[in-house]
């Protein structure tokens, strides 16, 4: 089979850990354990979210008085570079030695039409006060919004069109290579008026950046793993109600929340509608049940099938 | 012919300039659009220094309070994404809309045993008192030496060994992908005890890096692009002579500084010696000509020849 896995934030970093190197490593190391014996017998391509890192790139950048704060898109490719850095040595260190790893940086095409850039909706870092907002905002022509007790950034969240290194991503994975690609979501490209490609500040949903690979790559399985067992009903209340084999019409009948699961439970029914193939959402240390088809939220065109 | 291409550090940042986003952008577009024409009817494969950039990305680090520094394998990692994205961007802004790139993740082997571990010669980062130094020699084990009024930390050069990703570079080259790789020499990297591969906290001399990357990938040609003409004899006297046409015998009857040529001279006789193919080192401005055999310093295996 020929299988993309995105692997959320929170399955590299659980939630209130210090982003240390060492820690970020022994968490990469983890979810490379989960991941070997999948990568062993399939095709394996991988994704990562960023978040974290992003965020802490960026305060790094802002906290040096010498340097002008680095945009988006660059963070983000310094976030592929070493996200993917730490993916292919501590899951290669699991595989045979012969086996080859490929870290693809990878730019995804965004419409500058698209209605994201007119309602920035996605937090990146970290909390100000008014006045500093504001006084940010003017400066940088950056958006603010209330976060809680404190005033955040926003950014567009883009959909993603299209994956510029798609091709040598499938070559590669014609060769038998492991490929870790679209970290982040991959970095928000507009073509501009001049046909150039150029770098948007701005957050590819991950998931959403994920399923398009999914599609591109024309893959068998799509793979979201986080650090929850699947999709639920009720979250939150007395009884949650883990769904296991569902289509995205049933999915569809439900609202789930906007900044965790709805975007993966969209890039899931969007990947089945559009191949008819299987999608699964759950824990990085369930995933080779889920490969199999015997834990996570299953996703499939029609309920119960292979 | 397939050329691999080595874009010293000089040649991505000016001496002096301040290394904001806009000025990093605005000298890789240089760059990029001297590189143009060699890319077209030719195999191309980059590599790039990362020194300035690394050196920033460590005191951004540094300057966040809340953050443990990252070591270097970590921060060249970073530098391999960010400055692989800027230059796959801008040279692909110049190229027909269907030319493939990909910027390629690169760990390099490095050997435990090397004489460098135990004689630490790369000055990294910013200048220090001597009690800071010390007192980080001894909290972060680093080494610290003295370079002029103040104390830098130094860090080993060892040799680059192998190059780990060599397959999935070839195999892409092999489908007329420009691949951009091997960026600040490579990520050092060791076999461990365990047989694991481990990132170390060294700088591999990328001039070194791109001689072995030209020799594997069995180039024909390995030019290195800096910010001078070439080689030259007497430099920094009243008639410094610019060698035109020299063999790896020649160039090995003389002495060049240890910081800034004498790699470059090293890197282009060991091509030269062991593959019998042509090196050349000059200037980014005349890269056509150097590649046509008519600028810059030629190295080649008997003088005067094809």
């Amino acid at each position: 089979m020929r299988i993309v896995i995105a692997l959320g934030g929170n399955a590299l970093l659980r939630r209130g850990e210090p982003m240390t190197p060492d820690v970020q490593r022994a968490n990469v190391r983890l979810a490379a354990q989960a991941l070997a014996p999948v990568a062993v017998g399939h095709e394996v391509v991988l994704s990562h979210g960023n978040g974290p890192q992003v965020g802490l790139l960026a305060l790094q950048a802002a906290a040096c008085q010498e340097a002008e704060p680095y945009p988006l898109d660059v963070l983000g490719a310094q976030s592929e570079g070493m996200i993917g850095y730490l993916i292919e040595q501590e899951l290669g260190n699991l595989m045979a030695p012969a086996q080859p790893f490929a870290t693809i940086l990878t730019m995804v095409q965004v419409d500058p039409a698209d209605p994201a850039f007119r309602e920035p909706t996605k937090f990146i870092g970290p909390l100000y006060l008014h006045e500093e907002a504001a006084s940010l905002g003017r400066a940088k022509r950056w958006s603010f919004k209330k976060d809680g007790a404190g005033w955040r950034r926003v950014v567009p969240s883009p959909a993603p069109r299209r994956i510029f290194e798609i091709r040598p991503i499938k070559w590669l994975i014609e060769k038998g290579v492991i490929v870790i690609c679209a970290g982040g979501g991959g970095i928000p490209t507009i073509i501009d008026e001049n046909g150039d490609l150029r770098g948007v500040e701005a957050v590819i949903d991950k998931d959403l950046a994920g399923s398009l690979l999914a599609r591109e790559l024309d893959a068998d399985l799509f793979v979201m793993a986080t650090d929850v067992a699947g999709v639920y009903l009720d979250w939150g209340s007395a009884h949650p109600q883990l769904l296991r084999d569902v289509t995205p019409q049933d999915l569809r009948t439900h609202v789930f929340p906007a900044g965790s699961m709805g975007p993966k439970v969209e890039a899931a029914c969007r990947f089945v509608e559009r191949t008819g193939h299987r999608a699964v959402i759950g824990a990085i240390g369930d995933i080779e049940d889920m490969v199999q088809g015997i834990a996570g939220t299953q996703v499939r065109a029609v309920r119960g099938s292979a």
